[in-house]
């Protein structure tokens, strides 16, 4: 098939066009490289030594055998982006290129509303042009299980059946996202569902969890062909910015009491995931969610886990609470479905230890890349607006 | 109490100067006249004659005995918006600056994106200017019974318990907006929602139905104090275009079956409805929907009602029906709560005829503005993103 990746510089973008490359498809791509700018402007720098795109390029030629047809640009450039699917008719489009930290979001007004603007209007301006150019092709949108928030009950794959007042209606499941970044994932997921309706436009909204793991088999050896993977408080996710902290001998950083519970799944499920969702199309006019996680864990599960991986390729791992920045419940009700994916043949890889011994494996040799920036470990954007360094409420403890 | 008003020259931001300043309220405002510019801009004019806010300000200052404090600008332009919140230190602030149209957002794709970045951007923008500057204000911001679309169960008032699985939760009420305008207010009632959870704001949400009439009591008989009142496609709502179009002698423009129920307010109730949530602010932190309507009809009993009016004053009224332009459900169960308002006071006007009396008087005199516009009575923009004008699908009927 014919795929459209936005956002084809990211850690699940390059990783994404080499999987489905190896499997027969035809990939295309834009990124205004806004990740690489975000994280230098946050006084980071991915783990992982990353290459240009002409770099990129180059490696990707050599390594499939295929082109990747690349552009620069940005899907708040309208007419760029319209005519680009105009060219390439893709038959899928897979929408990676918003902005994915919640703490970038929240840093101030500016971040607030930037966040708002490349997210909700970049997906925006993608719905006109597939609308104008592409109508046929199936929008492969990232959501976040963040949008659901905790609610006290189940929560199922984007709609629900209640009865309510003696009268039944299956309706969305309603959103209560915890930052300006996952509202902005539920304002796209809004505006998404309206554009099936009235444009018969098809789409899979995928409310991924949080994703972990330094990289894909088909990636090979060749270092060009690596993602990023950050390790700072804004896009630094809990198992990536663990197993960084691990390698420099940084106790792990966890918020409050560690009870707060999400899913998770290793960047090679996240690619098997994307290929089922793009290879197996929703009808014209339908739009359907996936949830889209292997595993659900406690925070403070996962430094046992990363504790656990660490020790096995002999490296101390100690943790230490902080105060925590966000305003969120730590301890909670949490049971979301993923029965979607598993329906289509998503086969969960089931040992987070043994991809933990790998990502420790291959962050190692970028130790020294990590301990330039062991000043950022520690976080300081806070959900009331403020700006203070968190305070370790333990001495740290070999978890 | 000080009471800030963010789109005051608009339709219901220049009644609810008046109606706050009988009361002894404070009122200070701001406008940057999109509303004027956006009816040029479909080809219309108020039918009601507008007058400049120079002359405005003068007519007000001489008819209620106080000045009224205003600022030409944006809530787009954030360090203008905060520095007048700071200046004046409101104690509510009634948020009516958004583009209200669901026909205007879904012209094209340029108009989709202009409403996102007016209604999602500035309400973002206010939302942190009271963090910084105004935290302890109450926040009484415009959303739409049309955040809530028309579910097959009753709508409660923004939140309801379900139990789902054996669990129990209170939980927001989904919204199933149908027009990029209702979407953005959904955007909104969540940002806003999640301000008042992390900073500590207090918002009363507004969920009102369509507003109609010509006058309030506090305007008299000075022209200058009177709203402006539209009737184009875009910003003409149901019984004012239909009021519009009897005074012209051009048949009622049904869309559809005319079966849509929704709910309707009169002018005055929506000035009582406002000022009684400004008079009885939430707490601190406190985040509250309002359901604020009348009385639910659908938009055939509607124009039975002007018919009935019509005839009482002597014009004749005739109804087309028209294929609709829109995508929605032409028939289905409506029946919101609209409970808080009646416990805080509110009491009904409840004679719609009456008031619709009032409007075709007050039109009458303003026949020719209105004729000279219509060729815009029929709808053209179409929820499918193009463009045709609504044919005839009934002989002119007298309803």
């Amino acid at each position: 098939m014919k795929v459209f990746i936005a956002g084809i510089d990211g850690y699940l973008g390059w990783a994404l066009a080499q999987y489905l490359t190896v499997r027969g498809h035809e990939v295309a791509g834009v990124d205004r490289y806004l990740r690489r700018q975000w994280v230098e402007e946050v006084g980071s720098v991915s783990a992982m030594p990353i290459y240009s795109m002409e770099e990129r390029l180059v490696a990707f030629r050599e390594h499939f055998g295929k082109d990747l047809l690349f552009r620069e640009g940005d899907l708040l450039d309208y007419a760029f982006m319209r005519d680009f699917l105009a060219d390439f008719q893709p038959e899928a489009i897979v929408h990676l290129a918003e902005m994915p930290s919640a703490p970038y979001s929240m840093i101030d007004q500016e971040h607030s509303v930037f966040t708002h603007n490349n997210n909700v209007i970049g997906s925006l301006n993608l719905l006109w042009a597939m609308r104008e150019v592409c109508p046929n092709a199936h929008l492969v949108k990232l959501g976040t299980m963040g949008e659901y928030g905790t609610p006290a009950i189940d929560i199922p794959e984007g709609f629900f059946e209640v009865e309510f007042r003696g009268r039944k209606a299956t309706l969305p499941f309603p959103r209560q996202a915890n930052s300006f970044y996952h509202l902005t994932k539920v304002h796209d997921t809004n505006n998404t569902m309206f554009a099936c309706k009235v444009w018969g436009l098809r789409s899979t909204d995928i409310m991924q969890g949080v994703v972990f793991g330094t990289r894909i088999d088909e990636m090979g050896e060749n270092p060009i062909l690596r993602s990023r993977l950050d390790f700072d408080q804004c896009f630094g996710t809990a198992i990536n910015r663990f197993c960084c902290q691990v390698v420099v001998g940084h106790p792990m950083t966890l918020y409050g009491t560690g009870g707060q519970t999400r899913g998770f799944l290793p960047l090679r499920d996240s690619m098997q995931c994307l290929t089922i969702a793009i290879e197996n199309p929703p009808a014209a006019g339908e739009y359907r969610v996936f949830n889209q996680f292997e595993e659900c864990y406690t925070i403070e599960e996962l430094t046992e886990k990363v504790r656990e991986a660490a020790t096995a390729v002999g490296l101390p791992a100690e943790v230490t609470h902080y105060d925590n920045p966000r305003k969120e419940l730590e301890t909670h009700y949490y049971n979301p479905d993923r029965q979607n994916l598993i329906d289509l043949g998503y086969v969960p890889s089931h040992d987070i230890v043994a991809e933990i011994k790998i990502m420790l494996m291959d962050l190692q040799p970028h130790r020294d890349r990590i301990l330039a920036k062991t000043d950022i470990l520690i976080p300081d954007i806070r959900w009331d607006g403020t700006h203070r360094r968190s305070q370790a409420l333990s001495e740290p403890v070999k978890s």
